[in-house]
């Protein structure tokens, strides 16, 4: 039997996806601002965050409502309560990828990242990519082997970051300051996105499953 | 009337306080390990965090039964949710001391803050423990006037950061390019934890007002 209280329960999920699908379209935008030096495209990433933080409130609001005034129990209460966690997660992502996309607009007409740097960097922002695109799928079909599968996503993610730090300690590396420090943070931005995609696809495995997976596992 | 579940609300406070307390540990711990580079104490800050981890999943797990069995509903179900979001703020906070102790670690014997930029440095983990050593008062005590206060602190911490990129990026910067690396990810750990602290104080004044302030008011 379907009724109003159901409808708003599918009606959160739907909207947690779409924050999703917002937050991966914020990602790739930035990474595309970084690596062309597109003031243009970094502006809209930066203004465009407030419709995200948007879609949170309306989630958060949809969800307390339904937390007080339905009072759910079991399954439904735990799906609230990752809600109200999962759009804090997706919150930050946005502000990360305004990030990303700050450092771009700080350094245009020059791109912010040396040539030698931009196929590692390039790499991040696409793992980061797909890694939120997985997640959006994760949460519509609640599928948890796509969950453990993004393991391996965030393991590259952590391969990229080490293997930015080798170029840019190496002797060899000619550009100074400036743009390691730009690296370095544009770095930590891309692996914190990567980690908050582990921690949606782990808030998805336990409202599945009923179980919380370990690092190691998922 | 006073009752169990009167009792048990209270005591979620008193957890929190207890963790905000630990996280400011952490936070000062770090910031000794990071200027004495002192492997023994960066050590401890990292083992340490697990106390701080597991003080999370205690609060977490109350605060869902009593979700679960009690059904509260107006204030007390916000408290709880807030609960909830806070012991997400201050794991993270303790996250943010480990990877600080970690740069600390990972340049002993060596400072990893060059001389010139130590005092910089050091007044950011003062701060930084300063705010989360106020959010354990403005938690236990309701304290609406200091959660207000705390976000001078939080400019102070602003300034601090921008200053530390002037000295990196300024030509006289004869330390190159591994320990600016390390003060940009320092600064941006510190910056985080300062941030968590103006969210848990924002969330306090939320439960004791009803009002949400934006960043300009707090």
């Amino acid at each position: 039997m379907r009724n109003a209280y159901f409808d708003q329960l599918d009606s959160i999920v739907a909207d947690l996806v779409t924050m999703t699908n917002e937050v991966q379209h914020a990602v790739a935008q930035a990474t595309i601002a970084l690596l062309t030096a597109d003031a243009e495209i970094a502006e809209k990433v930066i203004t465009d965050d407030a419709a995200i933080d948007a879609t949170r409130e309306r989630i958060e609001s949809e969800s307390f409502q339904l937390l007080a005034l339905q009072q759910p129990v079991a399954g439904d209460l735990r799906m609230l309560v990752a809600a109200l966690r999962m759009v804090a997660d997706l919150e930050r992502m946005g502000d990360l990828s305004v990030h990303v996309a700050k450092v771009a607009r700080l350094r245009v007409p020059q791109p912010a990242v040396p040539a030698e740097i931009v196929p590692t960097i390039e790499r991040m922002g696409h793992v980061a990519e797909e890694m939120v695109g997985q997640v959006a799928v994760i949460i519509a079909k609640r599928d948890v082997e796509g969950a453990i599968s993004l393991v391996e996503k965030d393991e590259e993610m952590d391969q990229l970051r080490r293997s930015s730090f080798r170029l840019m300690l190496d002797e060899s590396w000619s550009y100074g300051v400036e743009p390691a420090v730009d690296i370095a943070l544009l770095g930590r931005y891309y692996e914190r996105i990567a980690d908050h995609a582990v921690s949606l696809a782990r808030r998805v495995v336990y409202l599945v499953t009923g179980e919380t997976l370990s690092k190691q596992d998922l």
